[in-house]
C-alpha cells in the first residue's frame, strides 16, 4: 500500500520548498496550490511528482523567481502574455484570469503566452472557467519532443495537450484533458519510477516495433492518437500555443528532462467562452446535463459496467483524495524526503 | 479507369441542378463552387457525391431555398448565426466571411451557427482564412450519429470534425481536416458505393468485433480516434459547435441518411485568428515554413518514402484534378445521369 498525504500537507510542503528556493511567499503559495490540486484530481504525473525536477531547474537558475509577467499585445478579446520565464503556473493563472475577465465582456477571449514554463496538467486552467459559468479551452506545447512526424524518426513534436471544461447544472462538469499522443510522457516517467512496464501502443522503437520498458524510453518515441490524425492535431496545437505566440515549437522546444539550464520559452493558450453571449447560460447547462444523462443511460457493450464522462473519474478521485489523502509511491516519497533534507525544510507529513 | 470531370463541368452541373430545384441563381452558384471545390481537393465523400441525397432532402421540402440568414447574437469578437435552414454551404460562407471581417479588427473571432445544414468538408471554411493571412479553425456536429459513448452501444455522438488552416510563406499551407472517428462516415458510404470492404479499425459491431462490410454499416458503429480520447474530443466538438449554438447535439441530431424530411438544426463554428495581433504575420509565416521544412527533412522509418504535412496530399490532388479533372466512380456517374434526367438538366460533361 502506498502512503497517503492530505491536501494541506502537500501544499505546505511545496510552498516550503518554493520559499526555500527563493520564491516570494505569495507566488510559492499559488504554485503549491496548483501543484497540489493536480495531485488531488489524479493528474499524478503533474503534481508533487514534478517538484524535484522543478527544483533542479530553479537551482540551475533556469526559472525566473522574481518575474514581471505582463501583457505585450492586446485587443479587447485577445492578449499575448510575456511570462518573463516565470513558473508556468504563475503565467497561466495570470493568463486565465485575464481571459475570464475579457470573455465576460466580449463573449470569447483568447490569451496566449510566451516565455512561460511547464504549468502542470492542462485541465487546471480550463477548469477555472467553471466557477464563472464559462467554457474553458487550453492548449500547450509540451516540454519535450517525443513525437516524430508520421512516418519519421526525428522527434520534432510533443504530446501537445488539449483541455476543455464545460459547465453543468446538476451533473459533474465535463472536463477533457488529453495528450495528442496515446500516452502523456509524464505517464511514461511514472511507470519508470514505479518499476512497471508500459502497455503496447504507447511507444515504438526506431523501427516501429513496440517499446514496453519505460527506462528505455529515450530509444523510442510516443505514438499519436489515431495515427496521422494525432500527428496533425499535435502540430496544430503546437502552432496555436507556440508559433502563434512567438514561443518555442518544433526543433526549438527544450527537452526539460535532459536540459535543466536553458530557458524553455514555453507557449500555452487559454480560450474562454461565455455561453450567455450565444444564448442563455441556464439553458446551456440544462442541455449539457441532458446530454450527460443520455450518455450515462446508454446501453453498454458486453462486460462494461458503467459509461464514464470525461472528467468524471478525476472528479471522484478528487473527492476520495480530499477525504483520505493522495497515495504517493515509495520511490516518490523517498525522493521527497531527500529533497526536504536538501532544501532544509520539514518533511512531508502523512495523513 | 474512372472517367474524369473538370471543374467548370462539375460547377455547371451542380448549379443547373440547384436552379432546377428552385434555388436562386446566385445561391446555386455559391453551392456549386463549394461542392466542386470539395471534389477538387479530394474530399470525395463531400462533393458531387452528395448531390443526390441533397436533392432528396430539398425535394422533400426539408431545406429552405429562400432563407434569411442572419446574425441573432453579436459582440465585437463573436456572433451566432441563424441559418434559417439554408443549405449549410451558404450559412458557413456567411459565417466565415463575418468571422474574417471581425478577426481583422479584434485579432480573434468566433462565429457559430444554428439551423444550418451539412456544409461539405470542414476544411473548406477553415481554408478561407488563408488568403486573408489568418489562421482558421472549424468545428461541426456531424449529420448522423454513428459513435456511441466509450463502452456504450447507443449512437449519441457523430464524427464531429475539426479543421485547421495555417498560412505559410513559400510552403504549402498546413490544412488539417479530420473526423474525430478513425474514418468519416462519408468514407464508409464511398466504400459501399464502390463495392469495397473497409479496413479493420473503422467500425465494430454491437459486440465490439470488427465490421468490414460497408453495406452492413447500420449494424455497427464507428470507432473514435485514440479510444476514449476521441470519444471525449467528439463530445467537446459537438458541444462547441452544437450545444453552445442552440443547435442539435446528442439525441437531437437528425440522421440525414435515413430522414430526408426533418429540419436538422445543424450547428457549426468557425474561428479566425490574426497572427498580426499576436506578433508579425511575416515572421509567423517564416516560422511555419521553417517548421514544415524541418518536418519534411526528418529521417524516415524503414519503408517510408516521404513525410507528408496535413493538407499536402490534398493540395497535390487539387493541382492534378484541376489539370485532368476529378475521377468519379461508375456508380456515381450513373447516379448523376439519372439525376440529370430527373431534374431535366444537361448531363455532366466529361473532361
Amino acid at each position: 500500500m502506498h502512503a497517503r498525504f492530505k491536501l494541506p500537507a502537500l501544499e505546505r510542503f511545496i510552498q516550503d520548498a518554493m520559499v526555500a528556493l527563493g520564491f516570494p511567499s505569495n507566488d510559492s503559495l499559488v504554485i503549491a496550490q496548483l501543484m497540489a490540486q493536480a495531485d488531488m484530481q489524479g493528474s499524478d504525473g503533474h503534481g508533487i511528482f514534478r517538484l524535484a525536477p522543478y527544483t533542479k531547474r530553479i537551482k540551475a537558475g533556469a526559472i525566473n523567481r522574481h518575474p514581471k509577467i505582463k501583457v505585450i499585445k492586446e485587443k479587447p478579446a485577445m492578449a499575448l502574455i510575456d511570462g518573463d520565464n516565470a513558473m508556468g503556473h504563475l503565467v497561466m493563472k495570470y493568463a486565465t484570469e485575464l481571459a475570464i475577465e475579457k470573455a465576460k465582456k466580449t463573449g470569447i477571449a483568447w490569451v496566449g503566452s510566451q516565455y512561460s514554463n511547464h504549468a502542470g496538467p492542462a485541465s487546471l486552467y480550463a477548469k477555472m472557467a467553471l466557477e464563472h459559468d464559462l467554457l474553458g479551452l487550453y492548449f500547450a506545447v509540451g516540454n519535450a519532443n517525443h513525437l516524430p512526424p508520421w512516418g519519421g524518426l526525428d522527434m520534432l513534436l510533443s504530446t501537445n495537450p488539449i483541455a476543455a471544461a464545460i459547465p453543468t447544472l446538476h451533473e459533474t462538469p465535463i472536463v477533457l484533458d488529453m495528450a495528442t499522443t496515446v500516452a502523456a510522457y509524464g505517464k511514461v516517467k511514472a511507470k519508470a519510477q514505479n518499476g512497471e512496464m508500459m502497455p503496447e501502443g504507447w511507444m515504438v522503437d526506431q523501427e516501429g516495433k513496440p517499446l514496453l520498458d519505460p527506462t528505455q524510453s529515450d530509444k523510442g518515441f510516443l505514438l499519436p492518437i489515431g495515427g496521422y490524425k494525432g500527428y496533425g492535431l499535435s502540430m496544430i496545437v503546437g502552432i496555436l500555443a507556440g508559433t502563434l505566440n512567438g514561443a518555442a515549437m518544433g526543433r526549438d522546444v527544450i527537452d526539460f528532462n535532459k536540459d535543466a539550464t536553458s530557458v524553455t520559452n514555453t507557449g500555452q493558450a487559454v480560450v474562454m467562452i461565455d455561453p450567455d453571449a450565444f444564448g442563455d447560460i441556464h439553458e446551456f447547462k440544462q442541455q449539457t446535463d441532458r446530454l450527460i444523462q443520455d450518455i450515462k443511460a446508454s446501453r453498454k457493450m458486453p462486460g462494461v459496467e458503467r459509461i464514464w464522462l470525461p472528467g468524471e473519474q478525476s472528479h471522484l478521485k478528487k473527492q476520495d483524495n480530499l477525504r483520505h489523502g493522495v497515495a504517493l509511491s515509495p520511490a516518490l516519497i523517498e525522493q521527497l524526503a531527500l529533497l526536504a533534507q536538501e532544501l532544509q525544510i520539514p518533511p512531508l507529513a502523512t495523513a
